[in-house]
């Protein structure tokens, strides 16, 4: 796979490819965790503890330039950086218990910016419950930020259990990203409160925590992700992860993004299933626990929103009105 | 302190005007956490753990451009990503558990040259006996990796325990990566077999995870912190935070240190005190715990070199052949 000494470009491996590489020299030289509770890929890493529980640790960096749409403020992209990292490890049933955050800041950007990035961080962290332990401060050319979140878990959910006859679901609707994305990438336009209404998501991220936690603790998961690199993507892994196809019968698209839709002449579900960054989370259920899962989700405050079947073989289609293969349109960095 | 918007630069706040303004963002959002087990400034971040013991998290940026000089190879650049974390858990008495790493990455960057990082990071993180469980990928314009450390430790050892009449202590000699950096960035000549021993020390850095790990078990320490910075800077962080000063009867020279300051006529206790990346601990001993403390060490495969007393009152001097005021000399990012 690997060429003539500097031959091959980070680029042309793709940010996949980079992972694969680090993993695989990982693994050769001895310092990858033999036979992890969370097989790669998953959404975070876990080590079990000698208790029976489990650490949780995961880290996603926030990259202003490609992570913050035009638009977005500072305290929104401090709540993105938080966000995003606790929305995975909501998918796997872990409660975080702390985090740090490793800022990269240029020398020439603002004070005020800085003080209001990092309000957001604060006031995530604390939404979501767990302190900001410390972190570390470098130069870089972009405002960037890793954040490390350490958690526990009683019991995990995996990416790959999903098997023939599980049911799929959600914890909310789709599509409002997708239409705010096309708002603020493409310059596409919507009358003011649509346009409020669907920024909003994109700017005031918010985690499925407790659902993902008590999900998790009420056993009625086979598998779950969360759903930041959009829905289809995350069917297609989870579906593949599984070693089982999925059929869709219907997709929650949100009144926003329906009416947004319209007014364009663009399909719907479309948006509900190429957005991403809904962090929302989408699990498997045995049938049989079915009930017992919509119950626990409820008393976390939140909800189950049934959109297919697990079936065997492979692939996702949906099912609604004629059979349609679903593409997987995931989003990608450094391609 | 913070002027109109924008108008106040990341970097006339300096690193430390940066971790300030953070930390009362957080206080003042209630993210931070109350009573910290190693209150700031400190090495690491810690949380006390319901089973006594203390959860200890490290994160630190390595960052191409300012920490890998002209030469180093990408092999000892992830030594040095995984070392400087290590130094800094072992100075606090904590065994990494696991590490996580957030890379950033130009898209241009060769792949083998990526692989080679991960080759040093993969051996250093085997040397010192954790795992890597995972990590990130982003794309970033300079090579830079946040690694983050999980560990456990039974008791801590903080920056701010020292008492006048305390031993002094570090655990090897310094003078070499001063010696190696003034060849290294300033293009000072030394004969090849000094030169090649002088930029090993800063090629192949290791930290003193074992004798870090066994002074806090042996409960022999008064105070601990990890001479990266500098053993002036260190001195006087452990000096300040322990409210007394320091009397310096000698400082361990290294002989490599000593033969290129013959070369170039300039003080070996120069290099010494202001040369950084050493990664040697300095810590300080109630003087009845002096014996057990030296034998905890030397059962670890290292030593302690005892190179002064603290005092009542403050600041930090060289009392060997007269008295000199030792000035703080430390390295801060950002400036």
């Amino acid at each position: 796979m690997m060429g003539k000494k500097g031959a091959l470009k980070a680029a042309s491996l793709g940010e996949r490819g980079i992972i694969d590489m680090i993993r695989s020299e990982l693994d050769s030289r001895g310092a990858a965790q033999p036979d992890p509770p969370l097989p790669h890929p998953d959404d975070a890493s876990a080590m079990r503890l000698p208790d029976g529980r489990f650490l949780v640790i995961k880290t996603d960096m926030f990259v202003r330039r490609t992570d913050a749409p035009r638009g977005m403020r500072h305290l929104s992209m401090g709540w993105k950086a938080i966000t995003m990292n606790v929305s995975d490890m909501a998918a796997k049933g872990a409660m975080p218990a702390a985090a740090m955050v490793a800022l990269g800041v240029p020398k020439g950007y603002g004070a005020g910016a800085l003080r209001l990035f990092f309000r957001g961080i604060s006031e995530a962290a604390r939404h979501y419950g767990f302190p900001v332990l410390g972190g570390d401060v470098g130069e870089a050319r972009d405002l960037c930020a890793s954040v490390f979140l350490v958690g526990y878990a009683g019991s995990l959910v995996k990416r790959g259990g999903a098997r023939p006859g599980d049911i799929i679901a959600v914890t909310g609707e789709f599509g409002s990203t997708g239409a705010a994305y096309r708002i603020l990438l493409e310059g596409m336009s919507a009358p003011e409160p649509l346009r409020r209404a669907l920024c909003r998501r994109v700017f005031s991220p918010r985690a499925r925590l407790r659902e993902g936690v008590a999900l998790a603790e009420s056993g009625c998961l086979s598998s779950s992700m969360d759903s930041s690199d959009g829905l289809a993507f995350t069917l297609h892994s989870l579906s593949k992860s599984g070693s089982c196809g999925f059929e869709l019968t219907s997709i929650p698209v949100s009144k926003a993004a329906i009416d947004f839709a319209r007014i364009h002449s663009i399909g719907a579900e479309d948006l509900a299933l190429r957005g991403g960054e809904e962090y929302e989370l989408v699990v498997t259920v045995p049938p049989e626990r079915w009930g017992d899962a919509v119950a626990a989700a409820e008393a976390a405050g939140g909800r189950l929103i049934r959109i297919g079947t697990a079936v065997e073989g492979s692939g996702v289609r949906l099912v609604s009105g004629g059979v349609r293969e679903l593409p997987e349109d995931g989003w990608e960095h450094l391609r």
